[in-house]
Parts: C-alpha cells; structure tokens; sequence
C-alpha cells in the first residue's frame, strides 16, 4: 500500500510517500509544493498547488491520502487560506478516486511520538528514526507530511490487528 | 460585459449573472449549486461544486467574477469549510482564465443598498429593485450571487466614471 501524506498550508503544502509491504515502511519520496506572492493571485497560486498535487498523483499513483486536519485555534483569516488549499487538494484527490482520511495535528503527533503534546522538534526526530532516514527530511513541511503518511499506516495497522 | 457573481458557502454556493450593455443591467441567470451530505465525503461535495462552476462558466462565459469574502466575525471551522469551497472555486475561475474581483459583505451592502449594515431582506429588495425582477431571487443565495455581480459592476462603473 502506499500512502500519501499532505500537510496543507497557506504557501506550502508539504508531502510524504511511504510504502508499506509486509509491515515493511519504505519512503518513496517527499517535498513541498511552493508558491510565492510573485507567483500571482489567490487563484493562480490554487492552481500551482492543484497542478502539482496533479503531478505528483500522476508519478507516484498512492493508494490512499491522509491530510492534516486545520488546527482549531488559528484565526479565520488563516483558516480561510488553508482552506482554500485544502479544497483544491480534496478536489484533486477525489478527481484521482483516491481515498482521504483526515487527522487532527494532537493525532499526528500522539501516532507518531506517542505524545500528543510533542514539538515539531520531537515529531521531525521520529518520523526520521521510524523510517530510518539519514537526516531530518527537509522542508519541515515535507516532514510533516511524512508525518501524516505514518499517522494513517499506524491507524490502517491497528484496523487490520482488530478488525 | 457579463459578471459571474459568487457567494460561497459550505453547503450551498448561490451564483447570479448580469450582462451590463452601455449602462443598461440586464439579468442573465441565477440560481445555487447545492450539495448534501448523503452526496458523499466533503472531497466528493467539493468535486459537484467544482463541476458545478465548470458548467457554469461553460455555458455563460462570463467575462469577469466576483467573490464574496468571507465574514470575519464566523469560528474557524465554518472559515475551514467555505475556504475549501472558495479553494475550487478559484481554481475553476483560474483555468478558465477569468479575473477575480473579490468584495466584502459590508461593501457589498454598502454597494447594493448604499447602507453597510443593511439586513439581508434589505439587500435582497435593492437587488430585485435595481435589477428589475418581479420577484426576489430564491434561493437567498443566489441573491447573494446577484449581490455580489451588482457590486462589482458599481466599482467597475466608478473606475470607468473616474478614470
């Protein structure tokens, strides 16, 4: 199975690919789509973000998606922009037929540190020793998609254990 | 030239379409695309709205839309939810290659019925005055759509007065 894992933010939108074979993890690549100011306006910059989710499903062909889930005490303003994101990114996904699970920020940190309280720092530290990377996957977006990714296979596990 | 007027929403995103000839108004159609939740997760209910829009923009082929901004004052997970919708809004605007305008609820009231705080029955009213129609637009969304159009041809008008 593979897994897509997306963190969605305002200009970045971070993503992780793991393989899962056998109980086996392997990363299949990760990265952030970036847009800038000078890309254009609000909706040229959706269609970067949609375009490159496009590109990217087109490439790696995941079986599943997990997107973080916005956290609850940004403002409106932010929330509104993540949306945004989100939107075209749920939309692109759908448009793929790909199933989107969804996870709350204390979620993802709880699967993957065992601490639903842990800081970036902590996350970062284990999605790198759970998938046995050389370093830290950089940007921290990319991180934190790879994060989610794991969050969903540690949730699929425990469906399949229990089920 | 024709204006796509956009209110979105969470569950229902009502639209309005007027044609301005040599200062002359004229209603081309309104209406609401409207999903619910037995039509499927909010991915697939962003996929209709998307749709929607496409067919929209198909058929009338507006010149120019207009978007309402979000309120300010809603909680952060209304703001999440009419984000997506504004997200593949945008988007489906942007593939098109049609200019957004985007105006906020006071200065669309202040627009429509020269009083920013007017109620949504006062709107609704000046909309159907100004627009000559023998009834007020239903759904209230779409209303709001037609609103949203009437506002940008004022600004757009005042630009051209003053240029």
């Amino acid at each position: 199975m593979r897994i897509l894992g997306i963190d969605p933010g305002t200009a970045t939108v971070g993503y992780g690919l793991i393989d899962e074979k056998d109980g086996q993890l392997a990363v299949v690549a990760y990265g952030a789509i970036s847009t800038k100011p000078k890309d254009g306006d609000t909706a040229r910059r959706l269609q970067i973000v949609y375009e490159g989710l496009n590109d990217l499903i087109a490439t790696f062909k995941p079986d599943v998606a997990a997107v973080e889930e916005l956290f609850f005490g940004r403002n409106t303003t932010t929330a509104i922009k993540v949306g945004q994101a989100r939107g075209v990114i749920l939309l692109a996904l759908a448009n793929a037929g790909i199933a989107v699970a969804e996870y709350s920020p204390p979620k993802i940190k709880e699967s993957v540190s065992g601490y639903g309280n842990a800081s970036k720092q902590q996350v970062q530290f284990m999605v790198q020793s759970i998938l046995d990377l050389e370093e830290v996957p950089k940007p921290d977006d990319a991180a934190d998609g790879l994060a989610v990714a794991l969050t969903h296979y540690q949730y699929y596990r425990h469906e399949l254990l229990y089920e």
